[in-house]
Protein backbone atom coordinates (compact mmCIF):
# COMPACT_ATOMS: atom_id res chain seq x y z
CA UNK A 1 0.00 0.00 0.00
CA UNK A 2 2.74 2.50 -0.97
CA UNK A 3 2.00 6.34 -1.32
CA UNK A 4 4.15 8.61 -3.09
CA UNK A 5 4.47 12.29 -3.14
CA UNK A 6 6.38 14.00 -5.31
CA UNK A 7 6.85 17.53 -5.44
CA UNK A 8 8.99 19.61 -7.93
CA UNK A 9 9.70 23.40 -8.87
CA UNK A 10 6.80 24.26 -11.74
CA UNK A 11 9.01 25.37 -14.61
CA UNK A 12 6.71 25.95 -17.46
CA UNK A 13 7.66 23.12 -19.40
CA UNK A 14 6.46 19.60 -17.59
CA UNK A 15 4.27 18.10 -19.83
CA UNK A 16 1.46 15.55 -19.28
CA UNK A 17 3.57 12.39 -20.94
CA UNK A 18 6.26 13.10 -18.48
CA UNK A 19 4.21 13.39 -15.26
CA UNK A 20 2.94 9.61 -16.88
CA UNK A 21 6.45 8.49 -16.94
CA UNK A 22 7.19 9.83 -13.62
CA UNK A 23 3.83 7.98 -12.10
CA UNK A 24 4.59 4.37 -13.88
CA UNK A 25 8.76 4.96 -12.99
CA UNK A 26 7.93 5.21 -9.39
CA UNK A 27 5.09 2.28 -9.51
CA UNK A 28 7.17 0.21 -11.48
CA UNK A 29 9.84 0.60 -9.09
CA UNK A 30 8.11 -0.21 -5.78
CA UNK A 31 6.90 -3.44 -7.65
CA UNK A 32 10.65 -4.26 -8.56
CA UNK A 33 12.46 -3.39 -5.55
CA UNK A 34 9.45 -3.64 -2.68
CA UNK A 35 7.41 -6.71 -4.36
CA UNK A 36 4.26 -4.29 -4.10
CA UNK A 37 1.95 -4.41 -6.79
CA UNK A 38 1.22 -1.69 -9.29
CA UNK A 39 -2.48 -1.79 -8.27
CA UNK A 40 -1.30 -0.71 -5.18
CA UNK A 41 0.40 2.63 -5.84
CA UNK A 42 -0.71 5.86 -5.63
CA UNK A 43 1.35 8.62 -6.65
CA UNK A 44 0.08 12.41 -6.28
CA UNK A 45 2.67 15.04 -8.55
CA UNK A 46 2.36 18.91 -6.71
CA UNK A 47 3.84 21.25 -9.11
CA UNK A 48 5.13 24.32 -6.95
CA UNK A 49 5.71 28.34 -8.17
CA UNK A 50 9.27 29.06 -8.06
CA UNK A 51 8.47 31.59 -5.29
CA UNK A 52 6.85 29.23 -3.09
CA UNK A 53 9.99 26.71 -2.90
CA UNK A 54 13.44 27.67 -1.10
CA UNK A 55 16.72 26.91 -0.80
CA UNK A 56 19.62 28.02 0.53
CA UNK A 57 17.69 30.31 2.95
CA UNK A 58 16.21 32.20 -0.57
CA UNK A 59 13.89 31.80 -3.12
CA UNK A 60 14.67 29.07 -6.18
CA UNK A 61 15.82 31.70 -8.32
CA UNK A 62 17.58 33.90 -6.70
CA UNK A 63 19.57 30.65 -5.22
CA UNK A 64 20.20 30.09 -8.66
CA UNK A 65 21.61 32.98 -9.91
CA UNK A 66 23.62 33.01 -7.00
CA UNK A 67 24.83 29.58 -7.69
CA UNK A 68 25.38 30.91 -11.33
CA UNK A 69 27.73 34.13 -10.52
CA UNK A 70 29.85 32.20 -8.59
CA UNK A 71 30.70 30.16 -11.15
CA UNK B 1 -4.15 18.20 18.58
CA UNK B 2 -4.99 16.96 15.24
CA UNK B 3 -4.31 17.81 11.79
CA UNK B 4 -5.99 16.30 8.91
CA UNK B 5 -5.40 16.35 5.21
CA UNK B 6 -7.33 15.11 2.67
CA UNK B 7 -5.81 14.77 -0.77
CA UNK B 8 -8.80 13.88 -3.71
CA UNK B 9 -8.75 14.33 -7.44
CA UNK B 10 -10.32 17.51 -8.63
CA UNK B 11 -13.91 16.02 -10.89
CA UNK B 12 -14.67 19.37 -11.32
CA UNK B 13 -18.21 19.38 -9.38
CA UNK B 14 -17.30 19.38 -5.49
CA UNK B 15 -18.59 22.09 -4.21
CA UNK B 16 -18.28 24.55 -1.00
CA UNK B 17 -20.62 22.63 0.74
CA UNK B 18 -19.94 19.40 0.13
CA UNK B 19 -16.03 20.74 1.69
CA UNK B 20 -17.45 22.26 4.62
CA UNK B 21 -19.69 18.60 5.53
CA UNK B 22 -15.95 17.01 4.84
CA UNK B 23 -14.23 19.21 7.56
CA UNK B 24 -16.99 19.00 9.46
CA UNK B 25 -17.42 15.43 9.40
CA UNK B 26 -13.75 14.92 10.35
CA UNK B 27 -13.45 17.27 13.01
CA UNK B 28 -16.71 15.61 14.71
CA UNK B 29 -15.09 11.72 14.23
CA UNK B 30 -12.09 12.93 15.93
CA UNK B 31 -14.11 14.42 18.81
CA UNK B 32 -16.26 11.63 19.09
CA UNK B 33 -13.84 8.26 18.99
CA UNK B 34 -10.50 9.89 20.47
CA UNK B 35 -12.09 12.57 22.85
CA UNK B 36 -10.32 15.50 20.54
CA UNK B 37 -11.95 18.71 21.09
CA UNK B 38 -13.46 20.63 17.95
CA UNK B 39 -11.48 23.32 17.93
CA UNK B 40 -8.18 21.83 17.94
CA UNK B 41 -8.53 20.07 14.52
CA UNK B 42 -7.31 21.40 11.69
CA UNK B 43 -8.08 20.42 8.10
CA UNK B 44 -6.81 20.73 4.71
CA UNK B 45 -8.02 19.86 1.82
CA UNK B 46 -6.16 19.82 -1.87
CA UNK B 47 -7.92 18.92 -4.84
CA UNK B 48 -5.41 17.52 -7.23
CA UNK B 49 -5.47 17.09 -10.88
CA UNK B 50 -6.30 14.08 -12.72
CA UNK B 51 -2.81 14.40 -15.04
CA UNK B 52 -1.24 14.41 -11.14
CA UNK B 53 -2.47 11.25 -9.55
CA UNK B 54 -1.12 7.93 -10.29
CA UNK B 55 -2.69 4.41 -10.22
CA UNK B 56 -2.05 1.01 -10.92
CA UNK B 57 1.27 2.88 -12.53
CA UNK B 58 -1.28 5.01 -14.61
CA UNK B 59 -2.40 8.77 -14.23
CA UNK B 60 -5.73 8.22 -13.15
CA UNK B 61 -7.71 9.07 -16.34
CA UNK B 62 -6.25 6.01 -18.08
CA UNK B 63 -6.38 3.73 -15.16
CA UNK B 64 -10.47 4.24 -15.02
CA UNK B 65 -10.80 3.71 -19.24
CA UNK B 66 -8.63 0.38 -18.51
CA UNK B 67 -10.72 -0.87 -15.90
CA UNK B 68 -13.68 0.20 -17.61
CA UNK B 69 -12.19 -1.43 -20.85
CA UNK B 70 -12.15 -5.19 -18.72
CA UNK B 71 -14.84 -4.81 -17.93
CA UNK C 1 -8.87 8.24 -5.08
CA UNK C 2 -8.44 9.74 -1.86
CA UNK C 3 -5.84 9.87 0.39
CA UNK C 4 -6.24 11.17 3.92
CA UNK C 5 -3.13 11.95 6.24
CA UNK C 6 -4.50 11.68 10.36
CA UNK C 7 -2.19 13.53 12.70
CA UNK C 8 -2.45 13.51 16.53
CA UNK C 9 -0.22 13.56 19.19
CA UNK C 10 0.07 10.44 20.94
CA UNK C 11 -1.21 10.39 24.47
CA UNK C 12 -0.68 6.84 24.76
CA UNK C 13 -3.81 5.63 25.06
CA UNK C 14 -5.23 5.38 21.35
CA UNK C 15 -6.18 1.70 20.46
CA UNK C 16 -6.23 -0.37 17.35
CA UNK C 17 -10.13 -0.42 17.84
CA UNK C 18 -10.40 3.54 18.22
CA UNK C 19 -7.64 3.52 14.66
CA UNK C 20 -10.03 1.39 13.16
CA UNK C 21 -13.04 3.50 14.02
CA UNK C 22 -11.38 6.68 12.48
CA UNK C 23 -10.19 4.91 9.23
CA UNK C 24 -14.06 3.59 8.60
CA UNK C 25 -15.22 6.79 9.61
CA UNK C 26 -12.98 8.51 7.44
CA UNK C 27 -14.00 6.27 4.36
CA UNK C 28 -17.47 6.49 4.56
CA UNK C 29 -17.59 10.26 4.88
CA UNK C 30 -15.69 10.84 1.60
CA UNK C 31 -18.14 8.04 0.13
CA UNK C 32 -21.44 9.82 1.51
CA UNK C 33 -20.15 13.25 0.78
CA UNK C 34 -18.14 13.03 -2.09
CA UNK C 35 -19.37 9.63 -3.50
CA UNK C 36 -15.92 8.21 -3.44
CA UNK C 37 -15.79 4.27 -3.42
CA UNK C 38 -14.65 2.96 0.19
CA UNK C 39 -12.03 0.89 -2.03
CA UNK C 40 -10.25 3.61 -3.26
CA UNK C 41 -9.31 5.64 0.19
CA UNK C 42 -6.12 5.45 1.82
CA UNK C 43 -6.04 6.49 5.44
CA UNK C 44 -2.89 7.16 6.96
CA UNK C 45 -2.58 7.67 10.89
CA UNK C 46 0.77 9.24 12.23
CA UNK C 47 0.89 9.59 16.40
CA UNK C 48 3.01 12.45 17.04
CA UNK C 49 5.15 12.32 20.09
CA UNK C 50 4.28 15.29 22.83
CA UNK C 51 7.60 16.61 22.42
CA UNK C 52 7.33 17.34 18.82
CA UNK C 53 4.27 19.05 18.19
CA UNK C 54 3.44 22.55 19.05
CA UNK C 55 0.76 25.27 19.33
CA UNK C 56 0.63 28.61 20.30
CA UNK C 57 4.92 28.79 20.35
CA UNK C 58 5.22 26.40 22.81
CA UNK C 59 5.31 22.70 23.05
CA UNK C 60 2.17 21.34 23.35
CA UNK C 61 2.42 19.90 26.99
CA UNK C 62 3.87 23.50 27.96
CA UNK C 63 0.74 25.04 26.33
CA UNK C 64 -1.66 22.88 28.09
CA UNK C 65 0.47 24.08 31.61
CA UNK C 66 -0.01 27.69 29.98
CA UNK C 67 -3.67 27.54 29.05
CA UNK C 68 -4.48 25.70 32.61
CA UNK C 69 -2.74 28.27 34.51
CA UNK C 70 -5.06 30.86 32.77
CA UNK C 71 -8.28 29.50 33.90
CA UNK D 1 19.02 17.62 5.25
CA UNK D 2 15.90 19.75 6.71
CA UNK D 3 12.85 19.76 4.64
CA UNK D 4 10.20 22.55 5.77
CA UNK D 5 6.48 22.50 4.41
CA UNK D 6 5.03 25.60 5.64
CA UNK D 7 0.84 25.93 4.50
CA UNK D 8 -1.04 29.05 5.26
CA UNK D 9 -4.30 30.21 4.43
CA UNK D 10 -4.81 32.35 1.22
CA UNK D 11 -5.54 35.51 2.34
CA UNK D 12 -4.77 37.49 -0.94
CA UNK D 13 -2.01 39.66 0.18
CA UNK D 14 0.95 37.63 0.88
CA UNK D 15 4.05 39.16 -1.12
CA UNK D 16 7.08 37.44 -2.37
CA UNK D 17 9.35 39.35 -0.31
CA UNK D 18 7.25 37.81 2.64
CA UNK D 19 7.90 34.93 1.18
CA UNK D 20 11.52 35.25 0.60
CA UNK D 21 11.17 36.26 4.35
CA UNK D 22 9.51 32.98 5.65
CA UNK D 23 12.17 31.25 3.68
CA UNK D 24 15.14 32.89 5.01
CA UNK D 25 13.77 32.58 8.44
CA UNK D 26 12.85 29.04 8.89
CA UNK D 27 16.55 28.43 7.40
CA UNK D 28 18.47 30.45 9.43
CA UNK D 29 16.32 29.46 12.82
CA UNK D 30 17.26 25.68 11.67
CA UNK D 31 21.19 26.99 11.03
CA UNK D 32 21.11 28.64 14.42
CA UNK D 33 19.58 25.68 16.88
CA UNK D 34 20.61 22.69 14.88
CA UNK D 35 23.29 23.67 13.53
CA UNK D 36 22.36 22.57 9.60
CA UNK D 37 23.86 24.31 7.26
CA UNK D 38 22.00 27.12 5.09
CA UNK D 39 22.26 25.44 2.03
CA UNK D 40 20.90 21.54 3.24
CA UNK D 41 17.78 23.11 3.60
CA UNK D 42 14.87 23.11 1.61
CA UNK D 43 11.50 25.29 2.17
CA UNK D 44 8.02 24.98 0.38
CA UNK D 45 5.23 27.16 0.59
CA UNK D 46 1.44 25.99 0.18
CA UNK D 47 -0.87 29.19 -0.41
CA UNK D 48 -4.81 26.94 1.03
CA UNK D 49 -7.72 28.48 -0.23
CA UNK D 50 -10.09 29.69 2.35
CA UNK D 51 -12.61 26.99 1.58
CA UNK D 52 -10.01 24.47 1.59
CA UNK D 53 -9.12 24.78 5.50
CA UNK D 54 -11.36 23.84 8.34
CA UNK D 55 -11.00 24.49 11.59
CA UNK D 56 -13.25 24.09 14.60
CA UNK D 57 -15.26 21.61 12.48
CA UNK D 58 -16.00 24.66 9.99
CA UNK D 59 -14.17 26.15 6.98
CA UNK D 60 -11.97 29.05 8.33
CA UNK D 61 -14.11 31.85 7.34
CA UNK D 62 -16.98 30.12 9.01
CA UNK D 63 -14.56 29.71 12.06
CA UNK D 64 -13.96 33.60 12.41
CA UNK D 65 -17.17 35.11 11.73
CA UNK D 66 -18.59 32.76 14.71
CA UNK D 67 -15.74 33.99 16.75
CA UNK D 68 -16.25 37.53 16.00
CA UNK D 69 -19.78 36.96 16.87
CA UNK D 70 -19.32 36.08 20.26
CA UNK D 71 -17.09 38.80 20.95
CA UNK E 1 14.10 20.55 -7.09
CA UNK E 2 12.40 17.82 -6.12
CA UNK E 3 11.08 16.29 -3.04
CA UNK E 4 10.11 12.51 -2.78
CA UNK E 5 7.82 11.15 0.12
CA UNK E 6 7.31 7.39 -0.16
CA UNK E 7 4.76 5.78 2.64
CA UNK E 8 5.02 2.42 2.84
CA UNK E 9 3.44 -0.17 5.25
CA UNK E 10 5.89 -1.54 7.85
CA UNK E 11 5.48 -5.50 6.84
CA UNK E 12 9.17 -6.50 8.33
CA UNK E 13 11.95 -7.34 5.82
CA UNK E 14 12.56 -3.94 4.43
CA UNK E 15 16.14 -3.92 4.34
CA UNK E 16 18.92 -0.88 3.88
CA UNK E 17 19.89 -2.12 0.54
CA UNK E 18 16.19 -1.95 -0.16
CA UNK E 19 15.74 1.36 0.69
CA UNK E 20 19.15 2.74 -1.13
CA UNK E 21 17.51 1.01 -4.01
CA UNK E 22 13.86 3.17 -3.87
CA UNK E 23 16.25 6.48 -3.65
CA UNK E 24 18.61 5.67 -6.24
CA UNK E 25 15.82 4.35 -8.47
CA UNK E 26 13.34 7.97 -7.80
CA UNK E 27 16.45 10.67 -8.24
CA UNK E 28 17.32 8.78 -11.56
CA UNK E 29 13.29 8.63 -12.31
CA UNK E 30 13.70 12.33 -12.21
CA UNK E 31 16.63 12.78 -13.89
CA UNK E 32 15.90 10.51 -16.78
CA UNK E 33 12.72 11.63 -17.20
CA UNK E 34 12.40 15.61 -16.14
CA UNK E 35 16.14 16.81 -16.43
CA UNK E 36 16.40 17.18 -12.24
CA UNK E 37 20.53 17.62 -11.05
CA UNK E 38 20.83 14.06 -9.31
CA UNK E 39 22.27 16.10 -6.01
CA UNK E 40 18.76 18.65 -6.26
CA UNK E 41 16.83 15.29 -4.96
CA UNK E 42 15.60 14.85 -1.61
CA UNK E 43 13.67 11.23 -0.64
CA UNK E 44 12.29 11.12 2.58
CA UNK E 45 10.71 7.14 3.17
CA UNK E 46 8.29 6.48 6.24
CA UNK E 47 7.67 3.21 7.41
CA UNK E 48 4.07 3.14 8.52
CA UNK E 49 2.68 0.45 11.10
CA UNK E 50 -0.11 -2.11 9.52
CA UNK E 51 -2.43 -0.44 12.35
CA UNK E 52 -1.73 2.74 11.19
CA UNK E 53 -3.03 2.27 7.12
CA UNK E 54 -6.19 2.30 6.29
CA UNK E 55 -7.99 0.94 2.83
CA UNK E 56 -11.10 0.15 1.70
CA UNK E 57 -12.77 1.22 5.46
CA UNK E 58 -10.44 -1.53 7.36
CA UNK E 59 -6.95 -1.40 8.34
CA UNK E 60 -4.82 -2.82 5.93
CA UNK E 61 -4.56 -6.55 7.65
CA UNK E 62 -8.23 -6.89 8.07
CA UNK E 63 -8.90 -5.98 4.45
CA UNK E 64 -6.29 -8.11 3.13
CA UNK E 65 -8.16 -10.59 5.38
CA UNK E 66 -11.36 -10.20 3.34
CA UNK E 67 -9.94 -9.72 0.13
CA UNK E 68 -8.34 -13.30 0.95
CA UNK E 69 -11.29 -14.92 1.91
CA UNK E 70 -13.14 -13.29 -1.41
CA UNK E 71 -10.73 -15.49 -3.87
CA UNK F 1 -3.86 29.27 9.97
CA UNK F 2 -0.61 28.12 9.66
CA UNK F 3 0.43 24.13 9.45
CA UNK F 4 4.32 24.15 9.48
CA UNK F 5 6.28 20.45 8.87
CA UNK F 6 9.71 20.41 9.82
CA UNK F 7 11.42 17.18 8.70
CA UNK F 8 15.06 16.66 9.73
CA UNK F 9 17.65 13.80 10.11
CA UNK F 10 17.66 11.98 13.05
CA UNK F 11 21.24 12.66 14.38
CA UNK F 12 20.92 11.53 18.10
CA UNK F 13 21.62 14.65 19.72
CA UNK F 14 18.38 16.73 19.35
CA UNK F 15 16.92 17.64 22.68
CA UNK F 16 13.76 18.72 23.81
CA UNK F 17 15.02 22.74 24.46
CA UNK F 18 16.28 22.83 21.07
CA UNK F 19 12.66 21.41 19.75
CA UNK F 20 11.21 23.70 21.55
CA UNK F 21 13.29 26.51 20.06
CA UNK F 22 11.94 25.34 16.62
CA UNK F 23 8.53 25.28 17.73
CA UNK F 24 9.01 28.74 19.08
CA UNK F 25 11.12 30.27 16.42
CA UNK F 26 9.26 29.41 13.42
CA UNK F 27 5.69 30.59 15.21
CA UNK F 28 7.09 34.06 15.68
CA UNK F 29 8.48 34.23 12.36
CA UNK F 30 5.04 33.70 11.21
CA UNK F 31 3.95 35.74 13.39
CA UNK F 32 6.27 38.79 12.57
CA UNK F 33 6.37 38.69 8.70
CA UNK F 34 2.78 37.58 8.35
CA UNK F 35 0.80 38.92 10.95
CA UNK F 36 -0.37 34.88 12.29
CA UNK F 37 -1.27 34.93 15.91
CA UNK F 38 0.90 32.93 17.64
CA UNK F 39 -1.60 30.66 18.95
CA UNK F 40 -2.86 30.01 15.09
CA UNK F 41 0.02 28.09 14.62
CA UNK F 42 0.87 23.89 15.11
CA UNK F 43 4.43 23.02 14.41
CA UNK F 44 5.28 19.38 13.87
CA UNK F 45 8.63 17.70 14.04
CA UNK F 46 9.64 14.59 12.65
CA UNK F 47 12.61 13.18 13.01
CA UNK F 48 14.00 10.94 9.62
CA UNK F 49 16.39 7.99 10.10
CA UNK F 50 19.26 8.54 8.23
CA UNK F 51 18.74 5.50 6.10
CA UNK F 52 15.44 6.46 5.51
CA UNK F 53 16.53 10.20 3.99
CA UNK F 54 18.14 10.34 0.43
CA UNK F 55 19.96 12.99 -1.33
CA UNK F 56 21.92 12.47 -4.36
CA UNK F 57 20.82 9.21 -5.17
CA UNK F 58 22.29 8.05 -1.95
CA UNK F 59 21.27 7.34 1.35
CA UNK F 60 22.73 10.45 3.50
CA UNK F 61 25.35 8.82 5.38
CA UNK F 62 27.08 7.25 2.04
CA UNK F 63 25.89 11.04 0.82
CA UNK F 64 28.18 12.79 3.61
CA UNK F 65 30.97 9.91 3.03
CA UNK F 66 30.90 10.58 -0.95
CA UNK F 67 30.93 14.26 0.03
CA UNK F 68 34.10 13.77 2.11
CA UNK F 69 36.40 11.64 0.06
CA UNK F 70 35.89 14.42 -2.59
CA UNK F 71 37.29 17.07 -0.11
Amino acid sequence: MPYVNVKITREGGTTREQKAQVIKGVSELLRDVLGKPLGDTFVVINEVELEDWGVGGLPVQEYRKQVADKT
